[in-house]
């Protein structure tokens, strides 16, 4: 598996997500990689992200799927392109829409393990169907509908000239 | 409107939640009240909750509608029977399923007001629609599932017996 996740690769104008920005100070820091067929993302949950004493917090679980969502159709785009990431031009996927199922609750001490499916890579969006485990249970399962960035977006948004997404 | 939020009425044990727990010191704090037929909940994102520089990232808004959905599940469980929050037994509710659409960009410098429109209310599971406005503008819509927390678990939880969800 590279050292390296997709999130790495991202314009540093396009990097600050609190999700999966690697120039968020204070974010989640969510890193997505290639696993085979599949892509993986492992996220360590903080004490602070408790819903009830004990178990993760359901937005918490919501973002995991939301930026390993969007990761990994920046990831499906560059394979289905032929080429790598880091290559021209930098793709970014922002979320058009985002869906959770809470199966069981998910403890707090473990480190969550993200697996996500791609099922469609159509023109300008991915869908991907995402599993969540936790101490060797599925705990949630989500699908995000990710859509690529407009041309020019990374450009327009450095020079504070556009409105942006997820 | 009161003053009281339904969250200012959650037991002690079950109030720790990042997104909506008055007893977590880190967390977001959500707060959820009637405003007539519909539940209202207003909240002002941090600088940190970026997503691409200006704009809220996904996984804020998703919090922001999962806890708005469980506080308006149990604000409409209460009015279904007839009570007042603070009377007993009192209602839980933990989130069965979320769904997020993005309509477009949330700018970051707005407050964000989320209503709700509470569409079941059958048994113990509550259904309730949220849209998200910020700037004077749409920009996120959802839909949550909750389920009431079954009899006793704040109890077990308190003996540190139950798993428990969001």
């Amino acid at each position: 598996m590279s050292t390296m996740s997709i999130q790495d690769y991202y314009p540093d104008d396009v990097a600050h997500c609190y999700g999966c920005g690697r120039l968020n100070d204070e974010g989640l820091h969510i890193r997505s990689f290639w696993d085979g067929e599949q892509t993986i993302c492992r996220l360590r949950p903080r004490p602070c992200h408790t819903a009830v004493p004990g178990y993760v917090y359901g937005g918490l679980i919501a973002s995991l799927i939301d930026c390993h969502g969007t990761g990994s159709a920046a990831l499906a785009a560059y394979r289905a392109q032929g080429r790598e990431p880091g290559t021209d031009p930098p793709l970014r996927f922002l979320t058009a829409s985002l869906h959770v199922d809470y199966l069981e609750p998910t403890p707090l001490d473990s480190e969550l393990e993200a697996r996500g499916t791609i099922r469609e890579v159509k023109g300008r969006k991915v869908v991907t169907d995402i599993s969540v485990r936790a101490g060797g249970r599925e705990t949630a399962r989500g699908r995000v509908t990710a859509v690529q960035a407009p041309e020019g977006f990374i450009e327009k948004l450095a020079a504070g000239g556009t409105r942006a997404g997820s």
